[in-house]
Formats: C-alpha cells, sequence, structure tokens
C-alpha cells in the first residue's frame, strides 16, 4: 500500500546487507519524514563512490587514486608488507597503532567452492612484488579461520624461494579475556605456543 | 585509514536509521566490492524518491502523485475513514484485510514538548474533511501509547460537533497470546472491556 517510488525506495534499500524488508521500510519512512537532505546526499555519495573508487595498484585496498595514501606516503617502512583480507583489516591495525610498514589487500580468502584461487586474490602479484628484494619481511595477518591460516598457509610456500621472512600474527588469550570464557581451540593455541620469560 | 571518498561513502550511510560506524563501514565495503550495480541503483531510486515524493493531498501518506492509490480508488467505502500516525500502519491494516474504507495519517502523534500540535499533524485538515458529512463513522488507530490514547482523545472530542460515529480500536490479549505472558495494563483492560457472548 506504499506508492510505487516509496516501494521501489524500499525495495532499492535492500541492497544493503543486513537490512530486511522491516527494516527498509523503517529507513526509508524515515528519511522522507525526517531526512530528505541527508538521503539527497547519500545518493550523491554512493553515485561517486560507486563510480569512482577503484583498487590501489600497488596494495589493493580501495582508492579513487590510483596509489592509496599509505602506499602513496613516504612516512612507512617498505620493508614491511604485512597481507590482510578486507580494507577494513588495514583500519583495525592502524588503530592498533603497531605498524608502520605497507599492506597488500587479498579481498577475501581462498574458497576453490565459491571460484576464489590465488589469480583472484592477487596473490601473483604479490609475490611479484617480493622479486625485488625490497620486503624483508612477510607478515601474513589474514583472519583466524580454516580459510585464514589455509590463505596464510599457501602464500607462506609460495614466497619461499624468495628468502623473504615470513611471520604469522600470533594467536592467543585476547588481552582482558577471562580464561574460562575462552574458547579451548584458542586455549590449547596459547598453551603451545607459549613464550619463556626472557 | 580509508580514502577520502570511502569515508564521505561510509559516513553518508549513516544518516539511516540503526545503523552506527560499525555498521556503515560494512555496508559501504559490501556495496564496494559486491554490488557497485545494486548501489548505483539505490543511489538514483533515493535522489528521485527524495524529489518527488511528496504526501497525498487527502489522506496525507507519502505519494508521488497529488492523489494516492487508495484515495483515487473507487472501489473504497468513502463513508469509513481510520485515523492512524504512520503510513506503515496503512500497510499493517490493508495486510489485516478486514478495512475497505480510506485512511487519513497524522504523521505522528501529539508530543506538546516536541512541538507537535494538532496543526502539525494535519488534524484541521480532518476535522474539515468531517464537515461535509460524507464520512459517517470515524475509527481511531492510532497506537496503544499514552500519546497515541491521548491523540485519539483530542481527536474524539474536536469531532464531537460534527454528529460522527467514533470508535476506537480494540485493546486487548492478542491472538496467539498465552495469558502469563501478557503484561498486566493489556489483562486489566482485556477484563475490562470483556465482550458478551451473544
Amino acid at each position: 500500500m506504499f506508492s510505487p517510488l516509496v516501494a521501489e525506495l524500499i525495495q532499492g534499500l535492500r541492497v544493503l546487507p543486513g537490512v530486511g524488508p522491516k527494516s527498509a521500510q523503517r529507513m526509508a519512512l524515515y528519511l522522507l519524514e525526517r531526512n530528505r537532505q541527508g538521503a539527497q546526499q547519500l545518493a550523491d555519495v554512493l553515485a561517486r563512490a560507486m563510480l569512482d573508487v577503484q583498487h590501489c595498484e600497488s596494495c589493493r585496498t580501495f582508492s579513487e587514486q590510483s596509489l592509496c595514501q599509505l602506499c602513496a606516503s613516504t612516512a612507512r617502512d617498505t620493508q614491511l608488507l604485512c597481507v590482510v583480507e578486507s580494507p577494513a583489516d588495514i583500519l583495525a591495525i592502524e588503530q592498533s597503532g603497531s605498524f608502520n610498514g605497507l599492506y597488500f589487500v587479498l579481498g577475501g580468502h581462498l574458497s576453490p567452492i565459491d571460484g576464489i584461487g590465488p589469480h583472484e586474490l592477487g596473490i601473483p602479484q604479490l609475490i611479484n612484488r617480493l622479486k625485488n628484494k625490497e620486503v624483508t619481511e612477510l607478515i601474513l595477518a589474514t583472519n583466524a579461520t580454516v580459510e585464514g591460516e589455509a590463505t596464510a598457509h599457501y602464500i607462506r610456500e609460495s614466497s619461499k624461494v624468495f628468502g623473504v621472512k615470513v611471520s604469522r600474527i600470533a594467536h592467543g588469550v585476547p588481552l582482558g579475556g577471562e580464561l574460562e570464557t575462552v574458547d579451548s581451540h584458542t586455549l590449547a593455541r596459547a598453551l603451545n605456543q607459549r613464550q619463556r620469560y626472557a
């Protein structure tokens, strides 16, 4: 019982992840009632971003420039290269404030069943980058999932011939985590990879 | 660590109700990675809807036509007028399949503290409509909240002079509801307004 254009708007909002029919309806009515200007601005930035945002030629993160800000920066340590699954992971690591190297974004993990192999993840481009010997350490920061581990393993094997140091981020009990709330796989890993006091 | 345009897109998505920084980031990356075409269509319909969707001249619901589909229909009983708070309520009542009259959308409820009085809710327009005596019954279907009750009460008082029959939708135990899970106010109402078997 919504007008055709309102119904089309509700349907259009359902492209957003996690937005079902009820949420889309609530969003459409909210925007029409309360924030038409904000919605106009959203329409404008959506159109521009979908047109202009491409991948950084160097690290494959999203960027409207051919080189992203980090890759174009002269303040970063170009000997360290950290491999992540998603652009969101770059944000998380940058916010930790403990990494000053460059990144490489896979854009996912190996998933043969979905047709996602090394080529789709840009792994040939990554390997190519190791050839000029500028990178001395490759840090694998894919997710701590089965797929993330498999992807890290694949990259580790592929990069062996270049003599580059390859490392994996540490896994274990999160800071502030209480032991009784940590799952047993994580606890097993934390015990196996215990660090001896210096 | 997102490029300026991606950051602008994330910010733009936050105009949507219930979308915080994390959800906006997830939506932006999802659209860029997976569904640029859908996002372009969303941008297009957002822009058109914000520009073209206005209020139906007769019932005040959202419509890009001067008269909405229901008000323009010749199949509806023009003697029954149902007053609701929001266009979403029309959808809910239509889906119940038990009303064939016309609607009037207040677009909220009386809330003096927010500066929402009878004028903002179009109550003068509603009262005006009672003058030509076409409407024989006014059904008040505002929400079963304190504000919805107050708004219904105000409209009931304002329409007394026109001799129109005024009714309020029934409140009580919802169908399928178990008594022990129903709140005590609703139970009290259900007891007070018990219906005698014919």
